[in-house]
């Protein structure tokens, strides 16, 4: 079996370009004892892998260039040698960016019976649905009715945000980057209020969306948009560091807030977090996604690049906000 | 009774100077049904009383210009016509920057006996104690054994935060900002690292004096000591923001540290908080830190200008480092 790959041909310098990628065919071979081959059935591209592509001591170690990248993937079993899993199941992988590959067993996670669409399990019921539960919930600490902004509000991570918050009876304010996004946002999702960042003056929208101030700002977004926030928390708010898209690019250091000091007075608390901290709870979301999926409190929505070819164009696509939703890279 | 009193004569630009300040005389009232005449045996100065010179909305409003200013002070009982409160007590309030004051018995507080020195009240039995003590097993949530560095380490609030974090047995690191600083928390407070940050390569002595890492950082000076830290802390750990000494006579916007998106993949969390955030650990803090103090596991120094008409340049002198230990004011 043939897999075309995606590697990284040179580390990107600022927004990355196709030219940073290359594809590759790879022969997968047939699984040994304890293995398992698996056709992916979608791939992820997320905000965090951009970081992966520079060359320095992160949590996750770099990408090394010439070598296949990787990322969240859903599959079905070709082939199976290990006890338990059989041809047909689907499974979970970090083996993405390629269609296909062989594994030792435990290097996956059998997904069971599916309750949505394979890949709704690399968004919202995935990576970015349980950063989003963990993020809010437990992170975030967020008390029924509080008030919630959240930036990068139409994106896997944010979209879902917003409405848990609105299933806990919150105020919910969203930005977002364009009219589509904000419609969707606003008629769909009902969030209280949405506003579409590009050359707003964010906080003046947060004074009008939210006059009593902030308890929980959920931040994707990093730069003016934290500024603004802390500006405008309420005393004892809490601010989940979840991601700064607005910085990955950067080719020079990017100052912080000019008013992280407004913290002290206020009793604020900042927490940075990944996912994998909160591993313990990956049942309790899963129960809990799949119950609000299938009784349509929840939406999902993806956004969808056809064929392996098209990864890093959908990559790419993350930071100049081709998608609404989850970017998901369709593969079979 | 003739009080001499220190008012704001114009707000500070920048560095405060003794221009700034002016004293007045008034005649103090004797006291009526449920009031208190008290003449102060001693005030402080805290750095916090420099953001309440600046005009502009903030945790306690600011000070107003030809009024007198306000502050901690230890006073003890000159006439009473409240019930419960006798001549000769010793009374804490905010009525500092003035000799002697009449007030409502509800806007004082008897201390009762005293474990201490009067003075103490106000150091490491009062304010500053009770900060460094929630700052730092509240806050910083300190386990015992831990790595915990502390920037302004000689003064009020570092030097208490230095010896409970000792008495935990953790390994202590420490910044000030003079030789004499240096000596005094190296050979009398047993820290296990301290550098004079003047010149100095923060990022660089961290990395000597800890180099598996800072688990709580108490900061008290913000800026180039909080980037330092940031850039030097371990998984999960607790940045306790107290003040940003380094910021307070700031004239433009202060940017924030460049690697706060560090906190993301290392889970940390940043919170602000003010003594008053705890008042009801008042009686345990005291309890505890009286305990520690007769029993000499905790030492505290003060630095002392005499009289009234030195109060401004003792308040100019927290600013330029004067103080090792508590700056106090004796008015007796």
């Amino acid at each position: 079996m043939i897999s075309r790959e995606v590697q990284l041909k040179q580390r990107p310098a600022g927004m990355p370009s196709a030219d940073d990628f290359t594809i590759v065919e790879t022969e997968v071979a047939d699984p040994q004892d304890n293995e398992v081959q698996v056709v992916n059935v979608c791939m992820s591209v997320d905000p965090y892998m951009r970081g992966r592509m520079v060359d320095r001591k992160s949590y996750t170690p770099p990408f090394r260039l010439g070598e296949t990248l990787t990322g969240g993937a859903i599959g079905q079993v070709a082939a199976s040698r290990a006890a338990g899993i059989r041809e047909g199941d689907y499974v979970q992988s970090n083996f993405g960016w390629r269609e296909a590959f062989t594994a030792p067993a435990d290097q996956i996670s059998p997904l069971g019976k599916l309750a949505a669409p394979a890949s709704a399990y690399l968004g919202a019921l995935g990576m970015p649905g349980m950063t989003a539960y963990v993020g809010l919930l437990e992170v975030g600490a967020l008390a029924d009715g509080e008030t919630v902004f959240v930036s990068g509000a139409a994106g896997a991570v944010g979209s879902i945000v917003g409405q848990i918050a609105r299933l806990r009876d919150c105020h919910v304010i969203g930005s977002a980057g364009s009219a589509e996004k904000i419609a969707w946002l606003r008629d769909e999702l009902k969030f209280d209020a949405v506003f579409d960042y590009h050359g707003a003056d964010i906080l003046a929208q947060l004074r009008k969306s939210a006059p009593d101030g902030i308890d929980v700002y959920f931040d994707n977004v990093g730069g003016d948009h934290l500024e603004a926030a802390l500006f405008h928390m309420r005393p004892f708010g809490r601010i989940a560091l979840c991601g700064a898209i607005s910085q990955y690019n950067a080719t020079e250091p990017v100052p912080g807030p000019v008013n992280l000091t407004l913290a002290i007075g206020l009793g604020l608390t900042l927490r940075g977090f990944i996912v994998n901290h909160f591993n313990h709870l990956a049942e309790k979301f899963r129960s809990d996604m799949e119950g609000w999926i299938n009784s349509g409190q929840i939406q999902h929505r993806e956004t969808v690049f056809n064929g392996i070819e098209r990864a890093p164009e959908a990559f790419i696509g993350l930071f100049t906000g081709e998608n609404i939703g989850k970017m998901i890279v369709a593969l079979d």
